[in-house]
């Protein structure tokens, strides 16, 4: 029961800090901010990551990344018609950024980009989160009939136009860019099947 | 000759913040550090933005804008072959990135994502930059006979491809983003180009 509570107490720590990472960044992002949105004790953050506020940043660049990857399966699936896949999720990511008023995009960007050059553990998280989106793309696009290389290609392609969209839709508060994207990446896949 | 020095003061504030701004972000640069890199005095910074780290982080990011404004007119000049334009500003982007060891990418794009849904003052200085790009872009495609609708919806397409590939790339320290998606602007601006 013990152990129970505190595998829900690590869990409310990522949650919460997963959460305040990706809408106001890394650095902007106080412990006691995370322990008072996660209703932890002070103890807990140090008791679950020893490496303090870089381990947790590191754990919740993972976190972020499982969970997208989660997503980004629940649409591209096995067999799924890649063309409607991208479509839809291309406008699935526009509603979300919309229903959560900007704040809700990537999981992970923010602080990939405030990190990059400033610590290795959690730039290696965010590259291994965002290398299994890009596996993921690849493997269902190759499947489709796409040939490898161009798979790879046009994953990386679908990734940064998503990527590149969340940064300009938040920014300007608007889901245009998202939609003008999106149409350009159904083209896209639509181009690279055969036949 | 005061006024002078004032002015000089100003701009090495301006100059610091924005380079620290762009590596490391916003919340993760402390005052102290913006004084220390532009050898200003500590009141000078209150002297020159009154509304303090907010109101400089705003100029910064308006100073970045201008910045990169005139690098994209200075690739895509008028008059000048859009295509060949596409190639060599994404060719170029990659090896400023790769000679910076993976930190100069987008001069405001850390700080936009940080700041969108927290300071209303930044995210309207990022909006206003990203769409004084997109602008140039839109002008020019359009003069090279593209409709002004798909001029427009590719200005957004490029921008999001460079803006998508500088985070993989930054993330992964790799270029190979962003020479997959130069290649596929190249023949995106082909293609829309008439006859």
């Amino acid at each position: 029961m013990s152990e129970n509570k505190s595998a829900g107490t690590r869990e409310r720590i990522l949650d919460s800090s997963g959460e305040l990472f990706r809408r106001q960044g890394y650095a902007g992002t106080g412990i006691k901010a995370i322990l008072t949105a996660s209703d932890a004790p002070y103890g807990s953050l140090y008791h679950f990551f020893p490496g303090g506020k870089e381990e947790l940043g590191a754990a919740a660049l993972r976190e972020g990344g499982l969970t997208y990857l989660r997503l980004v399966e629940a649409f591209f699936t096995e067999g799924a018609d890649v063309v409607a896949a991208t479509a839809a999720f291309f406008d699935g990511a526009a509603v979300v950024v919309e229903m959560t008023d900007y704040a809700d995009a990537c999981p992970i960007a923010t602080v990939a980009l405030e990190v990059a050059s400033t610590s290795e553990p959690m730039r290696e998280a965010a590259a291994d989160a965002f290398e299994s989106w890009l596996r993921v793309l690849d493997q269902r696009l190759t499947e489709a009939g796409i040939d490898p290389v161009r798979s790879r290609e046009l994953s990386v392609e679908l990734f940064c136009a998503i990527e590149g969209a969340f940064l300009l839709a938040r920014t300007t508060r608007s889901t245009e860019p998202i939609h003008i994207t999106g149409r350009a990446a159904v083209a896209a896949v639509r181009s690279a099947l055969p036949g």
